[in-house]
């Protein structure tokens, strides 16, 4: 388990081409931010390929694979070792007829700590997730790495307060967000960028908790996505504030053990009244 | 019931002086933002003097009063009456020998829709609510006034995206949130302004909701507050952004119909998971 002092690290890029062009290059830049001392590294969703999920195809269920012998997994795992950081990898997953929007989480020795399945999937023009992938049963998940305790979520999952506020109610120490976002075809005078940070700032907050996102760059078929990866401290500043088209690493040095006095401190989970929250477990709020 | 259009004012003023002296100021500036169109107009917490809790007192429970017979009440009503505008009131309730933080609603005809009692209550130097306030029992009120649905909600409760998001739940169109927030005397250099803003901003667009919260302003015994009253849209951009130290109101015009709209688009309500949720209904996260 951790030292009370973690540098989490995000990685942003291009993910248009081949498999082996882009595991190679996050792969890459994982190294950089090791090397600049990152004891846990978030990398893009789904960053074996380009994000198929724009269209229905029944031709992209080819692209799943299940846990047990991924290779780029083995990759992974075998990076980690070798640095000694901890490095969640999201992926498609297949487990028999079902097909997840999974992350793996390998630990900065190499073992895989477990799998979280996307709980929150989105579904509308150029994000046809509903087509692909079974919400998620797993339910939300701490890692205990050697970093500290990781909430590992994805993409969709980061615009759910209930996600975050279950996460660090299970003790993580720190919010983790793989994410694939970009322009919206149904919509282009849309721009979600502004929202997409606001909502995860917000969960910072309310949880006193800070919050690492990473996603994309680049244009696919059509649909730009904006990259924007950052990570804030728990009153929401952003420590790295990476850029729309930038491809690169930003690492944040956190104070776990001062986080914690703090979120002590602002006495919200002191405060909450789960005696009042039970519209929260029903879909229309009649209780 | 509504209009599909709303125009929130939200009013802030310093409330140092005597009951006359706040209680007329914050009605003039109702009427100000009345006569510019507004529809609903939010005023300042526990507006009818300074904000007692900043130390343990037994002399300040003679400040409170039960709803019925209330003579503040009764202005806010009459003036609500007579401009047509919804108005929500602040204000220490005593219920035998229970005392509440609670906000009458007070309809565009005069008539009082109900009163909710402020569920989350702080406590920690400055801001000693835990000595006064016995937590509420009402539940998160959505209340149908002819300017919407209003979620009404108090202060400390705006920092829980519980309470935000039963509300939504439960059908608000928009988050009114009277507030009494300003500088730590247990900690002077921490400034809370922009987490404060940043959980409602979080709030907005995970609801995809817009926000109105209304504090005062100047300093009472050495405690300075900040201000900063603002009304949100439903992507956390400000339409109103009052100042630290300005007393005045500020109003925006919501297109509520559009907002609904949006929100079903989005698919929050749509993809929320609370057959995954339990652990939101208890204190530490075990299930």
């Amino acid at each position: 388990m951790a030292g009370d002092t973690l540098t989490v690290g995000v990685v942003q890029c291009a993910l248009g081409g081949s498999r082996e062009e882009n595991v190679t290059r996050v792969l890459g830049l994982v190294r950089g931010a090791a090397a600049r001392g990152a004891g846990l590294v978030v990398t893009p969703e789904l960053l074996e390929g380009p994000y198929f999920c724009r269209q229905e195809s029944d031709a992209f269920f080819a692209w799943a694979h299940p846990v047990e012998g991924h290779p780029t997994l083995a990759r992974f795992q075998a990076l980690a070792k070798e640095l000694g950081v901890v490095l969640p990898f999201s992926f498609f997953e297949r487990a028999g007829n079902a097909y997840y929007n999974s992350l793996a989480v390998v630990d900065a020795d190499g073992s895989l700590l477990g799998v979280y399945r996307k709980s929150h999937i989105p579904d509308g023009p150029g994000y046809e997730e509903k087509f692909y992938f079974r919400p998620g049963e797993t339910g939300f998940r701490v890692f205990a790495t050697r970093a500290g305790a990781a909430g590992a979520a994805i993409c969709w999952d980061q615009w759910f307060p209930e996600c975050a506020r279950a996460l660090v109610l299970a003790g993580a120490d720190v919010l983790l967000y793989p994410t694939a976002i970009g322009s919206e075809p149904g919509n282009p005078s849309l721009d979600t960028r502004d929202r997409w940070r606001r909502a995860m700032v917000g969960h910072a907050v309310s949880n006193v908790v800070p919050v690492a996102a990473a996603n994309r760059i680049g244009e696919e078929d059509g649909q730009l996505f904006y990259g924007s990866s950052f990570v804030c401290d728990q009153a929401g500043n952003l420590l790295v504030d990476l850029g729309r088209d930038e491809e690169g690493f930003g690492l944040a040095t956190l104070d776990l053990a001062a986080i914690r006095r703090e979120r002590a401190s602002w006495g919200f989970f002191r405060d909450r009244r789960p005696d009042l929250y039970a519209a929260l477990l029903t879909a229309d709020g009649r209780v």
